[in-house]
C-alpha cells in the first residue's frame, strides 16, 4: 500500500493562488503584450499548437518519471521518446524549426540530439552532391543514425592534437581508419554509445605518407541488420554524466578499419582515388558567418535558461513566506475580506530581489542581443555574397566572447536561481536541479569558454594596435568605441547625483571606456613590457568579458528606450547598474568612476530593484513558460507549491510501501541484535 | 558478451605517472613532513588504520556501484553500510572520533547520519537524567534509531513560524500532536524516510491555551514489531534530491497523536504533570559555545573540500596536455633518456594557475582558521566556566559570518575544480559531481549562508556604536582592528611597489581598513540616513564577508610567518592577494587602495602564481588523501587517468552487452519503417 497525504489538509492561509493573483494584479504592464512582442504572435501560436500535441501524447506527455528513474531506465524511455519525436515530424509534417520546439518544450537530450544538430549539417555543408544523396537524404528517413565523432579521451578543444588517423591507399582505394593508442579513442561523442549506426569521424588524413591533420570521414560503424559493431570496431557508452544521462555519449576505437574513397567529405578537401594526391580547400570565410547564426541563437537560448531559472525563483519567493520585516509588515485581503497580518513573502526581501532580479535583467538583455545578432547575421550574409568581407572580422569576435559570457551567465543564473529557493531548491521537484546538470556543459562545448575569449580579445587588440598606428578608421562599433578612448584617454564619468543614472548615453560611455581600456592597457604590456601572451591570459578574458557586456547594455538599450513600455527601460538600467557593480573593480581602476559615484551606483540599484519589485511576476510570466515545459513543484503558473510537492512524494518509488525494503535486512537485525531492556507491547510501542 | 577495451593500447607518451612524478621531484619542500604537520602523527596513524578496515571490508571495500546506479539501489546500499559501520564500530570499540573518520572516508550520506549527530546530541543536552537512560542509552546500542524533526514543508529557518503543535492535557498526563495544515508537515527530516523508528519533534508547546513556541519532543513513529507507522502518523521519504539520494529525507504529519508526558525533553523547561504549568528555562549561554565548537569543525570540514576538489584538478591539470606554449615549449625526459618536446600540461598556463591555485591558498587559510577557532574555543569554555563571557560574542559572531564565508568558498571550488578539468570533468568519474552534489546543502543548513552573516553584522555594527561613543576599550579582535580605524579614518595604503606586497602586516592592514570602513558606512546609513535594516541586508552579507576575510588572512599569517617552510607564506600572500583582487571594489571604494596599487596586486598575483607553480602538486600531496577517498579517475594519486576512465566506463551497465537494450523496440523499427534506397549485404553493411 502506497503512503499517501492526508485529503483533508490544506496549505496555510494564505494560498499561493491569492498571493501570485496579487503580484499579477499590481504589475503595471500587461504581461501578454509584452510575450508577444517578445516572441510574435505566429510563434507562439505555433508553438501552442505543438504542446498541444506532446502534452497529451502517450509516449511524450507525462514527464512524471523524470525525477525518480536512474540511467538505465531513463536512457531508455529517452529512446522511446527519440522515436516517437521522429513519428511526430513525420505524421505533422514538422520543419526543422518546428521540431526544434517540440524538442524544446519536450526538455531531456535525446540520443538522436547529434544526429540532427551536427551530423547532417555537416554532410549537409562538406559533402559532395554524390555524398548528400548517398548519405543525407536516408539520414533525414532516419534510416541511417549518425553522429559526430572529434574529441578524443586525451584530446579536447586543441583539434591538431587527433591521434586518429585515416591513411589513404590507392591500390585498395579506402581509407585505413585506427587508433593508435588508448588515448585516441574518440570519448564523449553523443549518440555513439547505443544509438547510431554511422559516423561522421575526425582523423588525420595521411596520403603518400604526408599528414593532412584532421579531415572528417563518415564511417558505418555499426551492423544494420542487428545493430552489432562492425569488424575491428570497439564502441560503447563512456558512463555516467554530471547531467545528459538520456543521452548516449559513446566511445570508439577502430583497429586498422577500411573504408571507402567515398567515405571522405569531399566538398572542400579530397584525394585523388589514383594518385593519392590532396586537392587544398578554397581558403572561405563563409564558415564564419554561419557560426555567427548558431552564437546568435546560443544567445537567445541563454535568454531561455536565464528566464526559465528566473520564473520558477520569482514565483516561488512571491509564496514562500519567511519572518517579518517590522517595517513593513505583510498584509493580505483573505477569502472572507478582511485584513490579515501575514509572514512576509522573501521577495520583499532586498536581499532575495539582489539576488533575483538581475538575473531577469540578463534575460532580456540575451533576448534584445539575440535579436540583434540575428539582424547583423542577415546583414553580413547579404553584404559577403557581394564580397564584402568588412564587417565579419568584428561580428565573429563579438560572437565568441557573446557565447562565453551568456552561457557562463545562463549556468550561473540556475544554481544562484536554485539556491535562493532556499531549501526546496535542493528538491528535484523544483525543476532547477537537472536542468543545471543537463545545461552545464554548453559552458564547455561548441568553444570552451575560458578559450574562446582569446579570439574576442585577439581581434580587440588588433583594433587597437591599429588605430593607434592610424591605420583604421572607426567604421564599427568596435573600432568607434576604442577611437573614443584613444582620443580622450583622461576622460571622467560626468555624473554627479543618483538621478543621473537613468541616462542611457551615461552607463554606455562607462562600459566603453572600461573596455577600451582594458584592451589599451594589455596591447601595453604586451608591446613595451613584453609580457608574454600567457601571461597575459586572464586580461584576455576580462576583455573580451568587457567588450561583451558593453555589446549587450548597447543592445538592450537602444530596444527599449524608444519603447512605450518604460517597465523595459528599468530593467535595462537595472541590467547596467548591477554589471557596474558587479564589475566596479574594472571601473575604478581604470579611473572613469570615483569611489564616490561607484556607491552612488550601489545605492541607485537598491532604489531599481524596489522600482522593478512589483512588475516582478508579471516580467517572468512575459517569457510565458508552459508548466510542461518548467516540470516545477516550485515554479508553476498558478503557484499550487505544496500540493505539488505532496503529490509528487507520493510517487517516490521508497513510498510505494509502508514499510520500506531494506527494512528486514539492515534495520530489524540491528535492533535485536542485542538485549533490550525495554518492553513493545502488542501494538510495537515501546513500553517504559 | 561485455563491451572491453583493447587490451594492447597504452595512452600517449609521456605516461601520465612520469609527469607527476616530475611534479613531485620539483618541489622545494616534503609533502609528507607538511601532512604531518597539518594532521599530526597520531591521527594519521588513526586514519590509516581504519582506512585498512574499510578497504578489505567485503561491504564497504567497494565503492564502484557509487556512480552507476540509480537511487533505489544506492539507497538499499546505503542502508546496508550505515548496518555495517555500526557492526565495526562495536566490533572495533571504536570512539565517537573514530567513528567520525570511518564515516569521513566511507564518504557517503547515511540514512542514519542524523541519529548520530543530531538525535542522540539533543538528548544528551536537552533530556533529563530519566530520559537520557529511557532513551539515550538505547540509542547508542541502535536499539532505536531516531532522527530530528524540526523544518516544516512551509517551514525554513524561522522556527517561530512551525506549524505542529502539542497540546498538554492534564487529564490524561499526555500531549497531543497534531498538523493542523498541510505545510504543518515536517519536511527533509533525514532518516525519517525509511529508517527511523523515533523521531525528536520541534512542535509548539501548548498548555492551558496558552502557546509557548516550538519545544523538542520525542516521539515513537514507527512500530518496533514490523516498522509500520503508528496510529495517526503519516510518515515517508520526500522523494529525489539534487544530491544526497542515499539519505531518506522524510515527512511527517501527526493526526492527533497523544504522547505521554516524558516525551518533553524536560532538561531546560518543562510541564507540570498535574496543573499543566510551564516552568521557564534558566537563560543560558553556554549553547553559544557549543555551536562555536561545530562551527570550528565546519571550517575545518570546508578545509578539506576544498583541499580535496583542487587535489583532483590539480593532479589532473599536471597530466592533461593541450596545445602548447610557444615562449616555453614543454620538454620531457622519455623512459630511454631523449628529450622530446610534447604538448603542454595545462597547468602551465596561468588561467588554469588562476583558477586552482587561490583555491589551494583557501583550504590552507581554512585549516589554520578551524584550529584557531578550536584554540579559541578551549580557552573561552575556561573563561566561561570562571563566570567571564566577554570573549563570547565575538567568538559567536565570526563563527557565524566564518561558516557562512568557508561553506560558500568550499561549495565554489567543487563546481570550480570540476570545470577546470575540462570535458572529463563532466564525468561523474572525476568524482566531483556526486561530491557537489552531495555538499551543497551545507551552504543552506545549520544557518542559511545568507542569513547567518545578519547575526555576524549586527554585532560588528553594535561594537563599532559602542567604540564611537566612547563605551567600549579595544579589547578584542574586532575592536582592536574597529578603533584603529576610527582613530585614522582617512588612512591609505603606503605601499609603492610589487615588492612590499610581502609584508604581512601591510596586507592585513588593507584587511582590517576596509572591513572597517564597510561597517562605518552601513552605521552612519542607518543612524544618519534611518536607512532600513532590509535595505541594508546586501551591505551586512558584505561586512560579514569582509570581516571574515580578514579573520582567515590573520590566521592564516599568524600561523606561518615564523614558519620555516617558506613555501607556506607564499601560499598566505596568495591567499591575501588573490581575496585582494576578488574584492578589490571594495578595497578601492573605501579609499585605502588607489587603481595604480589595485594593478600592483593583479600583477603580483601572476608572479606569485608562478612562484608556487612548481610546489603545486606537492601542496595538494600533502592534504594526504587516500584514492579509497577520492574515488576519482583524474585525482588518484599515481595519475592513471585514461585507463581509470576506460576501466570504469567497461563498468557502465548500458555496456554489459555489445547491443544496447532498447534497440529492437525504437530504433530498428525506425530505420526499417520506410523502403530504403540502399542494399545491406551479408555483413550488414550498406552498400553504395
Amino acid at each position: 500500500m502506497a503512503i499517501q497525504f492526508p485529503q483533508h489538509l490544506k496549505p496555510l492561509e494564505p494560498q499561493a493562488s491569492v498571493l501570485l493573483e496579487q503580484e499579477r494584479n499590481k504589475a503595471s504592464f500587461d504581461s501578454k503584450t509584452l510575450m508577444q512582442r517578445i516572441y510574435g504572435q505566429e510563434y507562439l501560436e505555433k508553438r501552442d499548437r505543438i504542446l498541444n500535441i506532446l502534452q497529451f501524447d502517450p509516449v511524450l506527455g507525462d514527464k512524471s518519471h523524470r525525477y525518480y528513474e536512474g540511467r538505465e531506465s531513463r536512457f531508455k524511455k529517452s529512446l522511446a521518446a527519440a522515436k516517437r519525436l521522429a513519428e511526430l515530424q513525420r505524421i505533422h509534417h514538422w520543419t526543422d524549426e518546428e521540431f526544434g520546439m517540440a524538442e524544446y518544450l519536450f526538455d531531456e537530450p535525446s540520443p538522436f540530439r547529434l544526429h540532427r544538430s551536427m551530423f547532417m549539417p555537416t554532410l549537409l555543408n562538406q559533402g559532395t552532391e554524390e555524398q548528400k544523396k548517398l548519405y543525407l537524404e536516408p539520414a533525414q528517413r532516419y534510416e541511417i543514425i549518425g553522429c559526430y565523432a572529434q574529441t578524443e579521451l586525451g584530446h579536447g578543444s586543441n583539434v591538431r592534437g587527433l591521434e586518429t588517423t585515416a591513411t589513404y591507399h590507392s591500390e585498395t582505394e579506402t581509407f585505413e581508419l585506427n587508433s593508435p593508442t588508448l588515448t585516441a579513442s574518440k570519448w564523449w561523442i553523443g549518440g555513439l554509445g547505443a544509438a547510431a549506426n554511422h559516423a561522421i569521424v575526425m582523423a588525420r588524413l595521411i596520403s603518400n605518407r604526408k599528414d593532412y591533420g584532421p579531415h572528417p570521414f563518415i564511417v558505418q560503424i555499426r551492423n544494420l541488420q542487428d545493430h552489432t559493431p562492425l569488424e575491428g570496431i570497439t564502441v560503447g557508452d563512456i558512463g555516467p554524466k554530471f547531467g545528459f544521462n538520456t543521452v548516449d555519449n559513446g566511445f570508439i576505437l577502430f583497429d586498422h578499419v577500411h573504408v571507402p574513397h567515398i567515405a571522405m567529405l569531399a566538398r572542400y578537401s579530397s584525394i585523388d582515388k589514383k594518385t593519392g594526391e590532396y586537392r587544398t580547400p578554397p581558403n572561405s570565410k563563409l564558415a564564419y558567418g554561419t557560426m555567427v547564426f548558431v552564437r546568435a541563437n546560443i544567445v537567445l537560448e541563454s535568454c531561455q535558461v536565464l528566464a526559465r531559472a528566473a520564473t520558477v525563483a520569482t514565483r516561488y519567493s512571491a509564496i514562500r513566506i519567511q519572518g517579518s520585516d517590522a517595517n513593513q509588515p505583510k498584509k493580505i485581503k483573505a477569502f472572507d475580506g478582511t485584513i490579515k497580518t501575514v509572514e512576509t513573502p522573501v521577495l520583499d526581501y532586498t536581499m532575495q530581489q539582489y539576488r533575483l532580479f538581475p538575473i531577469i535583467a540578463q534575460a532580456y538583455a540575451c533576448h534584445f542581443t539575440g535579436q540583434e545578432m540575428h539582424r547583423m547575421y542577415h546583414e553580413n550574409q547579404e553584404k559577403m555574397a557581394q564580397g564584402d568581407f568588412s564587417y565579419l572580422a568584428d561580428l565573429h569576435a563579438s560572437s565568441s566572447g557573446l557565447k562565453s559570457l551568456t552561457t557562463t551567465l545562463a549556468v550561473a543564473a540556475i544554481e544562484d536561481c536554485r539556491r535562493a529557493c532556499g531549501g526546496h531548491g535542493y528538491s528535484l521537484f523544483s525543476g532547477l536541479g537537472q536542468f543545471y546538470q543537463d545545461y552545464l556543459p554548453k559552458a564547455t562545448w561548441e568553444g570552451d569558454n575560458y578559450l574562446l575569449t582569446q579570439q574576442t580579445a585577439r581581434y580587440l587588440l588588433k583594433t587597437m594596435r591599429s588605430i593607434r598606428a592610424g591605420k583604421t578608421d572607426a567604421t564599427n562599433f568596435s573600432s568607434e568605441y576604442i577611437a573614443e578612448y584613444v582620443a580622450h584617454p583622461e576622460a571622467k564619468c560626468g555624473f554627479t547625483t543618483v538621478s543621473d543614472l537613468h541616462h542611457p548615453e551615461l552607463l554606455l560611455s562607462a562600459f566603453k571606456f572600461r573596455a577600451a581600456s582594458l584592451i589599451d592597457k594589455t596591447v601595453h604590456a604586451m608591446d613595451q613590457e613584453q609580457t608574454s601572451w600567457n601571461d597575459m591570459l586572464v586580461d584576455m578574458y576580462r576583455i573580451s568579458r568587457a567588450h561583451c557586456q558593453l555589446f549587450m547594455a548597447h543592445n538592450f538599450i537602444k530596444a527599449v528606450f524608444d519603447d512605450p513600455n518604460p517597465v523595459l527601460k528599468d530593467v535595462a538600467v537595472l541590467y547596467c547598474l548591477s554589471t557596474l557593480e558587479q564589475e566596479a573593480a574594472d571601473f575604478l581602476m581604470c579611473g572613469y568612476l570615483s569611489p564616490e559615484q561607484a556607491l552612488m551606483i550601489k545605492q541607485y540599484m537598491v532604489v531599481m530593484l524596489k522600482k522593478i519589485r512589483p512588475n516582478a511576476v508579471a516580467l517572468v510570466d512575459a517569457f510565458g513558460f508552459p508548466d510542461y515545459l518548467l516540470n516545477s513543484a516550485l515554479g508553476e503558473s498558478e503557484g499550487h507549491v505544496y500540493e505539488r510537492l505532496t503529490q509528487m512524494a507520493e510517487k517516490e518509488p521508497l513510498n510505494a510501501h509502508r514499510v520500506a525494503e531494506g527494512y528486514h535486512q539492515f534495520i530489524r537485525p540491528l535492533i535485536y541484535a542485542g538485549k533490550q531492556n525495554w518492553k513493545i507491547d502488542p501494538k510495537g510501542i515501546a513500553r517504559l
